[in-house]
């Protein structure tokens, strides 16, 4: 059997037909165009599918199920997308409105950021194991828990492994939430690139020399990776930089660590592909920081294999 | 058919004989005196358990089984004590060795701090929900976590729920596990009278006159209580530390509830019988720091219902 994934995101709608192993045997995509009626959105995500069973020589029958990951907070059970940030969906049914357009028994909806931590725990970095975490550093700090196997959800609102909401700095950095001191406040890619911007101009003000901006001129703008670049190549301030965000990194795995004792803990999103690599400078934060520091079994800290791929391969996953 | 609870701490053994609603039908205790070999110490727990049996009436036969709560970290499945601060247990197969001073079928093991949170789940302020924490105030912050009415034990070690040891002030105070700015640095019962006294001591260099003077006095020491009496008593020293000790716990909570989105939250140990309420002001600062504060879903806060008895009926649930 086969089963097809959708990850839908605010620019493009992707899709995977994925075989038992939930390898991609085939995938397109096409523009989300958010700001259409929620229906159209889902008409074009039904037609994606369709085009997927049709140039495969397969019928509908031979898919067991639909799995569609979603940005925002979705109810799992009744097949709703509740609320979502950057998509006009509130309280929509996007499970039975799928069904309108393509008649597939069983459709599976979760969140995006969870359906990519289901995805690594399936067939990337955390396969073979039977609980993973895992966190996504990207404009946000996204998370998924796997628990059993399973995707964690909560006991409320489908929405627990709001990972990147938990204050590390009380009174720290504004978060978007509203909180102050949130990890994602320090550990998203959006944070590491202010954090970077700040530092720039204390050093300008003050008429400190640093690489900081001769990187930031060859990337043609101030990134996440500048400060990463500019370590590199030696600059301290740089260093510094990398260095706070490694440290504020370790210490919000160190307590996902704490409590979930997890196999696995795969960081993905942009910056976990920075070429200098963060899992060994983090792991070895952890390994002197965690509670179970003197235990034999640790979790292992990993960054997730399947890339943009993780939300499709995850959505794939969801009946499992 | 009736279950028996033992709570095995480091000055006292104490045994319950449940019935099916987990009532302690009758209870009982003896000292530990923990500095005896391992043994021994397993010896007096089943004689508790065989005087209840007996003084009820009741046969061997008749239990169906005995759960038991120790202190450190233990491992559920092998029934061994891995390691206990307190007491002399290493790798000590404590079900084993209770099995042969009492012939029974079988034996739960679980931490105790674990076991209190199943015994509120089951019997207590958590009672019919099947997703809880449970946080407890005393020499370290506590936790257990209830998912799906099971304890969540987490992958590795059986050690998931070290909630006390989750870093909210990085680089803050330093915590008894060895990192700094750990909740338990903050809201064990130890950590308020540690800072209750550093912000005496600063009065007192200042010359500045404070009511917690008079209630360390009244209480003839300085302890977890001093600052709220002061505040109940309008002082505004013990005012500014009770606000800051609710907005650290609060703080932790809702960290808790973007992560795991437990149906309720309770708060046990000593702090949560002050007086003046803990529940009401956290739940205030939680409701508006939340992540899902917009939902309609949410976590109730509640203070712990079984005080002492929690460990003993968590035991004697363990099966459950």
């Amino acid at each position: 059997m086969y089963t097809i994934g959708i990850d839908l995101g605010g620019t493009n709608i992707k899709a995977g037909l994925c075989d038992d192993s939930l390898k991609i045997i085939d995938k397109d995509s096409v523009p989300t165009l958010a700001y259409r009626p929620g229906e159209e959105i889902v008409k074009d995500m039904a037609a994606l599918a369709e085009r997927l069973i049709e140039r495969n020589q397969l019928k509908i029958g031979d898919i067991e199920y639909v799995g569609i990951a979603a940005p925002g907070t979705v109810n799992t059970k009744s097949g709703q997308v509740e609320y979502a940030n950057n998509l006009p969906f509130k309280h929509f049914p996007i499970a039975d409105i799928f069904k309108k357009y393509l008649p597939i028994n069983k459709i599976y909806l979760a969140n995006d950021a969870n359906a990519a931590a289901l995805g690594e725990s399936l067939a990337g970095a955390a396969r073979g194991s039977k609980s993973s975490i895992m966190v996504t550093l990207g404009t946000g700090v996204g998370g998924g828990i796997v628990i059993g196997g399973k995707l964690f959800t909560g006991g409320l609102n489908d929405a627990a492994g709001e990972l990147g909401h938990m204050v590390i700095h009380v009174g720290g950095r504004l978060c978007s939430c509203g909180r102050r001191g949130c990890w994602e406040a320090y550990c998203s890619a959006s944070a590491l690139t202010d954090i970077t911007k700040t530092k720039m101009n204390e050093l300008r003000i003050k008429g400190i020399p640093s690489l900081l901006f001769d990187c930031a001129d060859r990337e043609g703008k101030v990134s996440a990776r500048t400060a990463f670049n500019a370590k590199v190549r030696g600059d301290k301030h740089g260093e510094e930089i990398v260095n706070e965000y490694i440290s504020n990194l370790a210490c919000g795995i160190t307590n996902l660590i704490n409590m979930f004792q997890p196999e696995i803990i795969c960081i993905g999103g942009g910056v976990s592909n920075e070429k200098s690599g963060i899992a060994e400078p983090v792991s070895a934060i952890v390994s002197t920081e965690q509670y179970t520091r003197h235990n034999e079994k640790k979790t292992q800290i990993k960054i997730a294999a399947l890339g943009n791929n993780a939300g499709i391969i995850g959505a794939a996953g969801l009946g499992r």
